[in-house]
């Protein structure tokens, strides 16, 4: 979606090629505007160098960060060489390895060879980390200083290294000769004391939380949302800073666990990318392979109804019924497993609760059976033709309909709500008991409860 | 849970009267970690206020801020009254109104009128907003300057106001006499310019991102996100600072978004409080509105197999594998949905991108028909007895459960996947287009499919 406002003028400003006006659009704005007008949909590769090349390399940079990963690869494929090593040296280090990630390997090694020294060994050290590890989403772009200097001499100090954006805010020290972390300085910490006060007396020491570049993702995000941080410190091994992670990034984080949970709730693989770009052959996969798996298991649907068969010669009717019946015990299920998924995600609910949560369940599931057997109670009473029912009375199986579909309900209930703690309790995902399983569980179930009451009740 | 280190600690210097050991405690460590030992699990609310009244107040508040409101609640509840009304004028203002808003109303008027003037009002005025208001998320606690000061100056005023923790990062400034907002100032301009450089220079006033206290609070987290921000004023209709939102805040949000997404996909109400917590009338009402609807619209697939039941006459095992062929429908149709809405929520995909989403669907639907339906095949192939066929072969009956489970699993695919963007297209909610509204859809079609496909192969 281009950027209602600007894309128009920019449009005229590159068709005259008014250089002027153009610097003007990208030094004005914030670089987020920017990245929102120059769409993939609206301008071309060309268009877009056009326009960056108009602003100062860094400001170029910070534009490019935020564009979608898809258009940086396209833009990074189409500009020449030289242009874009010197955009990825000042980009930001976490940024910049997301789209190395991302390219062609013969053109980021390309790329690579022009890019300098120091920027190439950053990048091979952030590129050694795993996908879901606190290493890849970290950056190497901290600001720090050693511990023997007072506060008005650490503001010199950070004034003159004028650290990219907000990754001031906390100033981590360090042990010159080792690297090794002695403690986290707040720029208000340093700002509201007195300009004299060793640093040392304000950093904090003790009770630090840190990371390690191995640590899942999950745990930057759960910690930096505990302690309300703005970044957290990333260790090695010996207490040595290797970079930080910073609050931006713990949203992403926090957001692709969510649409992991539903895809999961769905019974869908996972599919990182973006649904629009994600390549045909996985989204074939990451379902079929889970439709197959679940279709097998919702063949014992099959040997159960056959079981019945007998009943079915006599009370033909008994089948128009089925769907209706096990859809009932599948919704239930599933609205139980999303609760009791989603508590356990945010740990809301713990694995220890099962009795309280099995006595809720039990109630509630009471209470929706009694519901909906009623209203089947009542479809049955009244729509149900006698031509249908043959020889069989019609109070009986109106009863049979209400019933079974008490029981089916608070059945469903029962196993959507314990599934998922069952599986967590051996130490699985509860994710894993979807909505889909729970549904074809139940469905078995239902079919069992569905033709024995009708056994009880009408031969 | 208890924290594993410090709660038999506590505990023993509970029993001891330790007060030194007490106070220790709860001075060193990070309020987080000791609201974390202090649960309603493992002490009783005396247990708490005792180990609170070691602390200095404000520090006490900070630690009270970081229990579940419900606990908060208990607290509150259980405390005298003026060590409690001492507490809610050091808590910060966004959580003490999340806590009055859950109190006993006789608790909270008591409560009030023993705060101080000043408090009680910004209480009222952060009171009057909606739940999903900008205005309930937000907090009055910031810091400000007055617009004509040297930067130098800015500093050695907020070391005298020492505002409380992270809202310092942004200064905002303001008008003196009508409070109208010039401009905002980070901390880390104010820091590295130069201390005689008037903060006119180096406040940003242009371009700057706003809310007003009656906009949705997705707004907010979606504006905080999407500009990598610390925090957003909020302002009133005459541009007048009334509160700030901050990025700890905006984690609340899409974590509760997220979980709306999830329970609306199962068909569940919004339920907003933490599950074990929720009310049980509510966890029925909730649950038990979408299910008696689903019911009764599933009672379509009476109807729709009463229709048929002169072929079931015929072919009675045809009931049998009704509850596979539907189920196949439901299941991808909910794994579409599922991406499709989540594509939807972040964004990832638009109404106006439904004709490749068609042609992508159209041929994953294609490949995951063939998937199942040659499962069918093989199983009605090889499983299916001639003693349940009767006159009918077996070759013509196994092409029926094999095309009919391929027609369906197409079918539910392109249900789930273009409902939800017809929803959305009509303005309306896309997670609306739930699972089990998707299953139910496709039931109807997949019974209609199946005996048609039956009726052309079969009589």
């Amino acid at each position: 979606m281009a950027h209602p406002l600007f894309g128009p003028e920019i449009k005229m400003m590159l068709l005259d090629s008014n250089a002027v006006g153009l610097k003007a659009f990208v030094e004005t704005l914030n670089p987020t505007t920017i990245a929102e007008t120059l769409t993939e949909d609206a301008f071309t590769v060309e268009q877009v160098w056009q326009v960056l090349s108009q602003a100062g390399s860094r400001h170029a940079a910070h534009v490019f960060e935020y564009f979608s990963l898809d258009w940086q690869v396209k833009l990074a494929t189409g500009a020449g060489r030289a242009q874009m090593a010197r955009l990825i040296e000042l980009m930001s280090p976490d940024d910049r390895v997301a789209l190395l990630r991302r390219l062609p390997d013969l053109v980021s090694k390309e790329l690579l060879r022009l890019v300098d020294e120091a920027d190439r060994r950053d990048i091979a050290t952030l590129f050694r980390y795993d996908e879901n590890t606190v290493g890849s989403i970290m950056t190497t772009d901290y600001a720090w200083l050693p511990v023997n200097l007072t506060t008005g001499q650490a503001i010199e100090r950070l004034r003159h290294q004028a650290p990219d954006r907000e990754t001031i805010y906390y100033v981590y020290v360090l042990d010159e000769d080792t690297r090794r972390m002695l403690g986290i300085l707040s720029l208000r910490a340093l700002v509201l004391s007195v300009p004299d006060t060793p640093i040392r007396d304000v950093m904090i020491s003790s009770d630090v939380v840190t990371l390690k570049a191995s640590d899942d993702r999950e745990r930057a995000a759960e910690a930096i949302v505990k302690y309300d941080l703005l970044a957290m410190p990333v260790l090695d091994d010996d207490g040595r800073l290797v970079g930080i992670v910073t609050h931006d990034d713990i949203v992403d984080v926090i957001n692709q666990e969510a649409t992991e949970d539903i895809q999961k709730q769905a019974a869908v693989g996972p599919i990182r990318e973006d649904y629009l770009e994600a390549p045909l052959l996985k989204l074939w996969y990451s379902r079929g392979k889970w439709l197959a798996l679940l279709f097998v298991m919702q063949m014992a649907t099959i040997n159960a109804m056959t079981h019945y068969e007998d009943q079915l010669k006599v009370i033909l009717i008994l089948a128009a019924f089925v769907p209706v019946c096990l859809s009932v015990g599948g919704n239930a299920g599933s609205q139980a497993a999303a609760l009791v998924t989603r508590g356990l995600a945010l740990g809301q609910v713990a694995v220890g609760d099962w009795v309280r949560l099995l006595r809720r369940e039990m109630i509630v599931g009471v209470a929706l059976g009694a519901t909906v057997g009623l209203l089947g109670l009542a479809r049955t009473w009244i729509f149900t033709s006698d031509a249908h029912l043959g020889e069989v009375s019609l109070e009986r199986f109106s009863l049979v309909i209400a019933l079974s579909v008490s029981v089916i309900c608070l059945t469903g209930t029962l196993v959507g709500s314990l599934l998922p703690l069952a599986v967590a309790k051996v130490g699985g995902d509860p994710a894993i008991a979807s909505v889909p399983f729970i549904a074809t569980l139940s469905d078995v179930l239902g079919i069992v409860i569905y033709f024995n009451i009708a056994a009880l009740l009408l031969l």
